[in-house]
């Protein structure tokens, strides 16, 4: 009846994509205890920065300063996100400390990669090959094409499947010239245009067409749509997720100010357990870093659940 | 594949279930003014206000008011709530602007039924089957019997889904000794317990005990599966839904303070209609009127779709 899986993969990316779109300041210190007190909630896997230009995202400017100075947990992936040599130059620097691995960024929407990244999608392309190269150059392992507006875009409408598809295959075109095997294709609903159908079609079409690889999905609640839209793609089989505590984030390039960000990192979390998919995650202790990461942005977050509360919480006290 | 309904039928709740939780005071006017905004959307079904005790719920004390001043749109029905005799009296005295329906209201969890109406399960049976016979000596059909905490309950945990359906039948048999002929079965989510599995669970047995009688779900948005939650209910063949206009609402006596509120009305109809089911509502309208909902009640409403904008619009732009 469904391809649910036994458990899920979820990467953590509440500090790089939350901090990012935060007026801030954000004092550098809030945001090592953030990304010290998600360590300490069962997730596995956390992207604590973005090695971005400083007068494109200034509130990145001391991405060196917080990977230099958290502590790390055991058992724990750190990453990061970089967007060109200067980005993976600066990673390059911890390659002790954080887990470094490239993707080959492509958007199925030639218009968001023209207001997002100022250039064609051909020369995306080409930035692509040449990175993707110095990426094997360093000795940094490509296993990801990544798909930015995959289910439709605010700037060019609907994207349909083939293209994304059709982007995909432009990805693995880079990956078999340069000599790096992709493993994970990860489908970004970057402004939030997915419904349920919507994402069986895509993730449909992506599967059928590559059934060996993995499937992972960077959804946004823009529209209020990113749980019923995970619930979707988790009967497809799909068990990796990125997502953001609080629902921390958003796209700044979208242009939709006041808009929601990520899935909710605990909303994921409850949709899984309760479906018993296991996440590894402990939402109570989840929900208490949410409240701590509304404290440190100063405002409410858009995740519901963190102001409804744990079902466990009532349930015990119900008990 | 699935039993997905070609059109659903919406009771938008927006003024009744919102403005009954704002601390308000809402000035009557604002109250018409959204109910007739609301007309112009495409809705079919608007409840307007509730007849209850000013003493308990202080911000419907100008129900008459708005009532008796709002203008009508042909086509349109206006329903309003009641809990008791008082109320069902009020509400008589405006059966030629209203169209009065009576439910049998009951609720799941014999705790929910102590903290939100302060009787236990066997008298509220007893009330119920007071006010049925009332409903029948006055004219006023009961066709529906609803059930409030059907998927789980903040003071009583979970549910068991064969207790809802003990539930239905206690309110049969009050039908059938009242000699009323129960159409419809409204299951509530009041505190946001439910999850897709757990609707399926649920609205399976109940209509698989009753196949013949329409189902109707009544979600909150309490810990954000709500749309997950409504498509799980449509692809069950769910042809009816409650919500509100922005999510306006949440349950005053579910000990929550700051909680989201019902399934926002623009973002079922987004669903719906990126699959095809037909709403009959103009979205793009109904974002105004959820913008107006904002103003009138002074802060900002947990509807996604209101900040992220119609995906109509952005098509057009794009176009």
């Amino acid at each position: 009846m469904s391809d649910l899986p036994t458990s899920i993969e979820i990467h953590e990316e509440g500090p790089r994509e939350g901090f990012q779109i935060e007026p801030g300041p954000i004092p550098t210190a809030d945001k090592i205890r953030l990304i010290e007190a998600l360590a300490e909630t069962g997730l596995r896997h956390i992207q604590v920065c973005s090695f971005v230009s400083a007068r494109v995202v200034p509130s990145w400017a001391d991405a060196e300063d917080v990977v230099a100075q958290f502590r790390q947990r055991p058992g724990i992936t750190y990453s990061a996100l970089w967007f060109n040599d200067k980005g993976l130059e600066r990673a390059l620097a911890f390659r002790d400390k954080l887990t470094l691995s490239g993707a080959i960024s492509l958007t199925a929407s030639e218009a968001f990669t023209r207001k997002n990244l100022h250039r064609s999608h051909a020369e995306n392309l080409e930035a692509m090959r040449k990175q993707t190269r110095l990426h094997v150059e360093k000795g940094v392992p490509v296993k990801a094409i990544g798909v930015m507006a995959a289910f439709g875009c605010n700037f060019q409408g609907d994207i349909a499947p083939a293209q994304v598809v059709r982007t995909i295959a432009e990805g693995l075109e880079i990956a078999a010239e340069c000599g790096v095997e992709i493993g994970r294709l990860s489908l970004a609903d970057s402004m939030g245009w997915a419904t349920p159908p919507r994402i069986e079609r895509v993730v449909g079409e992506v599967r059928s067409a590559w059934p060996d690889k993995q499937i992972s999905l960077h959804l946004h609640d823009t529209r209020g749509m990113a749980v019923a839209n995970a619930m979707a793609g988790l009967r497809l089989g799909v068990r990796r997720f990125d997502s953001t505590v609080g629902g921390l984030g958003g796209c700044p390039f979208a242009g939709q100010k006041g808009a929601a960000g990520n899935i909710c990192t605990e909303e994921l979390v409850m949709l899984c357990e309760e479906m018993g998919v296991q996440t590894g995650v402990d939402l109570e202790r989840l929900l208490e870093v949410g409240r701590m990461a509304e404290e440190i942005v100063g405002h409410p977050l858009p995740s519901e659940l963190l102001h409804g509360g744990a079902l466990d919480a009532f349930r015990r006290a119900a008990a």
